[in-house]
């Protein structure tokens, strides 16, 4: 018989899942009500207020879509894209990949503007492709975790209005963290996920669109037969998904709570309580501590004499890449930060994979106790590993960027 | 600013959600681990065999889809059908109709065998419809919450192999609560959820696929640029979801974890308990448990003078629908119960919609003070609303079955 659930003690430094808040842990320990029950659709109502604070947004359409962040970037996607269709990326990381991948499963034809890892992509290079490919949507990612780099999306939404096109944002490992303002940047959809700098576990999809988007997907709408009613005609071409079809998510959220999928309540729970915490720090002071202990990180990992990778001016606030010195195990030097310290960190993707490690810093764990710990843990299985290290350079250049 | 959360003490005698057992809600508010530290990737190994035993298979492919039932059901479906291949669905209510739906946003050709709501479909005319249309998949829902109705399974599996097709079956509102046994019927493909029987919270979805289901999926499988490697040659048509893509899902849960979603950790930490605390009973012991409790339920409701809807030969034991008696206000009554005494018991849909209630007895409500304490209380509320009661009827004729 297997024993009750009962996990070791861990300080989750990689590029998340991370720590969960003990507050989210706390919330989803509470216990059901019906799915439309008074007390439930007001918890769904006040969830929807608290995303757009998240988000930054007026968009009424502002929920979750149940299910881990991939759930919500997909949603977005089939939601909007018919077959066919045009779609442009910008691609810099693994993530753009996945963009490039869930597209083209819509039957959307993709193009992509690429860039080496460790850069962003230029509002002039988005523009050019823009132009030229004449795409329905333009999907981006913000944060990349597999590079580390954050893409400025501040003059995105302007070229897509001017080229009528979408834009949508996969904002899953930067909001919180970094800057993020839906209706400032013009973003048509954005979508996330808790296990980043919101601080909850992964499995809940906060979504955010905007009218026009709205509009789009309502002309897509069929309400599934055995809840249809007469006003329910069927507009538009089928979106390919019954789950993560937007158009009946969001009737079921709306004030018709139309049924849909039965509401993964635990995960509510835990959703809205991320949103909480960061609306009572408030989000400019949340973004300005994940900067505080990124930059701790960043210079610490210098002072420990390590190489950081990509372009640092464009670097998320809440991941560091770090180049494994010569002659190291990248994999078993992690194993003994596990092992003998309880820390993990993490291994990386494709053309980084075995040369870099990622240190995150973020949401629970953007803590100065969190960075202190890793880099005085991390110097000492660099020295046990034979890498040359400034002993205390982790540390103390951590602690300057704190005085 | 909105409170913390807070629920009001619901007794959730519907047709599910219900009350999560309390060790489920222990569970989940366990802090995380990573997504490959060897404490998950241990959990979600001992996960994959608790659920081997629920489903009663020896089925290596057995593990979570991280999204309500409704994902589960999704996932199966898109993994096997391809645009054009035939599909028979047997409707006998709403989530036969579900099944058509989901089918048919796959491209299938679907075709359904239609019985009366509140009935079940003969083996006879399954084989009938399979000889006429040859489907490569029969998809049938084993239990109905919009009906009560427990499709027998056991003769369907035969049938499918002699005609070469797969059978899929959502176990959803049944599973641990009536007999099941993928292997021994033959079952190709089963999906579940947690929200019923299994005494868990909606958000994550259990499933099982044999060896020839699995080969079909395997002979689908597109690893996702940006982790793809030499030896991932694409295979057949691609599979039209990437997240509900069970191919490189089960290469996430299988030994070349390869990443995919990032795990909903908490509620893998919930359906493991939910598995536990069935095992733990013995899977026999918990549908007889379900047996018990739903006839005292069965017999109260007769007992208070209440008619039962559909053929009870046939009722899964977890629910019974109830005609709701002339004069009485069904959603007023409903609301009285939930606001004077805390109890939720079910509405309906579509044809029954106005005309019966259904109430649970499931998962950690299938108790006997759960049972006595909803028939005390619709007592009360019936009497209210002017209906013909017998005083302590209700009570009375459940204290029998008990006796």
């Amino acid at each position: 018989m297997s024993a009750p659930v009962n996990p070791p003690p861990r300080l989750l430094m990689g590029p998340g899942p991370i720590n969960a808040d003990p507050r989210v842990l706390r919330a989803m320990s509470a216990q059901l009500v019906g799915q439309y029950d008074p007390a439930m659709t007001a918890y769904m109502t006040e969830t929807m207020a608290l995303y757009r604070e998240v988000f930054r947004t007026a968009n009424e359409q502002t929920f979750l879509v149940d299910g881990t962040s991939r759930a919500g970037i997909e949603a977005a996607l089939v939601s909007l894209l018919e077959p066919g269709d045009r779609v442009l990326v910008p691609v810099f990381g693994r993530f753009g990949h996945l963009l490039v991948e869930i597209a083209e499963r819509c039957g959307a034809e993709v193009h992509t503007v690429d860039v080496p890892w460790g850069e962003v992509v230029e509002p002039e290079q988005v523009e050019a492709a823009v132009a030229a490919v004449r795409p329905k949507v333009v999907a981006v990612v913000q944060g990349d975790t597999s590079t580390t780099m954050c893409q400025p999306l501040a003059d995105l939404g302007e070229i897509c209005r001017r080229h009528d096109a979408l834009l949508y944002c996969d904002a899953t490992a930067s909001l919180g963290g970094n800057p993020f303002e839906a209706d400032a940047w013009g973003l048509d959809v954005a979508t996330a996920g808790l296990q980043k700098c919101l601080g909850g576990p992964s499995g809940s999809a906060p979504i955010t669109i905007s009218d026009r988007a709205v509009a789009l997907i309502e002309g897509r709408k069929h309400v599934e037969a055995g809840i249809r009613e007469e006003q329910d005609a069927a507009r538009g071409t089928r979106i390919a998904s019954n789950y993560l079809d937007l158009a009946q998510v969001m009737d079921y959220w709306g004030p018709r709570r139309l049924n849909h999928h039965t509401e993964a309540t635990t995960m509510l729970y835990g959703a809205r309580e991320c949103a909480r915490l960061l609306v009572e720090e408030g989000l400019e002071a949340a973004v300005a501590r994940h900067a505080l202990h990124g930059r701790a990180m960043l210079e610490g990992v210098r002072g420990l004499g390590l190489t950081v990778f990509g372009d640092v001016a464009h670097k998320m606030h809440n991941v560091v890449a770090v180049e494994i010195p010569d002659g190291v195990d990248g994999d078993a030097t992690r194993g003994a930060l596990l092992e003998d310290f309880g820390i993990e960190i993490g291994t990386s993707f494709g053309p980084l994979h075995g040369r870099v490690w990622r240190i995150g810093t973020m949401g629970h764990n953007a803590r100065r106790d969190a960075v202190l710990t890793t880099l005085a843990a991390l110097e000492q299985v660099l020295r046990a590993a034979g890498a040359p290290v400034t002993a205390g350079g982790g540390v103390g250049a951590a602690r300057e960027v704190y005085a």
